[in-house]
């Protein structure tokens, strides 16, 4: 059975996109290969991709284009050939290629998939829906890549999440960018 | 001359208290022997501290103590004799040993004693005076123990901080229970 993993990077001040949904802060990493490599290596282990409505349109913008083609071939690649799921009531059609709208309960919906035979899931910035599923319970693995900079206002990824929830923490590594990789388990 | 230093322990979210001032998350952790060493060793190399008013008076109703003494004797110790920087314009005594109170501009009185020879400074707590002294590039090293815990409400440390400014990893280090110890310079 699938397991339910969020990635995201996160500033040093807790937040996953700046006050204007933006996240353009969190690649902008001076040149490290060491650091695309483990990037490249990430995206292509991803199974299906999950996503709210705001971080999908926002990542539907970019990675189809021939300049996320340019930036991060290996990346992009993989971002387009992944299943995707965004959570949407409102999104009428999803053009970016093999994207399936679920205008469900996401809490529901995540739990179906995790009880199928289905590839492993991966939540992508999404931060309402981390909160709710963080919420039920239902993600098995937290990745953070911590970024070294202040952003001062944003959005967090818990927010409004109750009962404290504690992690245990698998691994981590330091990037020679300043970037830290963290991997927490429930 | 001195430099001055931030160590506060952050939520997974980001957060330094949660939303009621309280700490209380930060020091829940399992018994780790090389834990409690590293944090006693900290203290030990401690200089002077530098507090604003809300963190000033938590922390002086509880290190003074003798549950203090009983749980943390070499912090505890550490705490009550070093010399402690309290800015307040409203405080009119501070009984917790050793403190001076400081009513002038957070930045300015910083910077006079960066200019001087006393000890070094490390800043615990304080997100509005953290901010400030961001703001105003005083602050030289940022030493972050990362907690395994989402709180899902709190306060930031950076709040409204502006320029995004990017700082560089100097070490890190994880520890057995989750926690992982992350140094930044400016």
């Amino acid at each position: 059975m699938p397991k339910l993993n969020m990635f995201n990077s996160v500033s040093l001040d807790g937040y996953f996109t700046d006050a204007n949904n933006d996240v353009s802060w969190a690649h902008a990493a001076p040149d490290d290969s060491e650091h695309m490599e483990f990037i490249a290596g990430n995206a292509k282990g991803t199974g299906a991709l999950v996503f709210g409505r705001v971080t999908y349109e926002m990542m539907a913008s970019f990675w189809p284009t021939p300049m996320a083609a340019q930036m991060m071939p290996e990346v992009a690649a993989a971002m387009n050939r992944a299943p995707k799921y965004v959570f949407s009531r409102s999104l009428q059609k999803a053009d970016w290629a093999n994207t399936t709208v679920l205008d469900g309960d996401p809490a529901a919906e995540i739990a179906k998939l995790k009880r199928g035979d289905g590839p492993q899931l991966t939540v992508l910035g999404s931060g309402s829906i981390v909160k709710q599923l963080t919420t039920a319970g239902l993600i098995d693995d937290y990745q953070l890549l911590l970024c070294p900079v202040i952003l001062g206002s944003g959005r967090t990824l818990f927010d409004g999440t109750p009962g404290r929830p504690v992690l245990k923490l698998a691994n981590s590594r330091a990037f020679k960018n300043g970037r830290v990789f963290l991997h927490y388990t429930t």
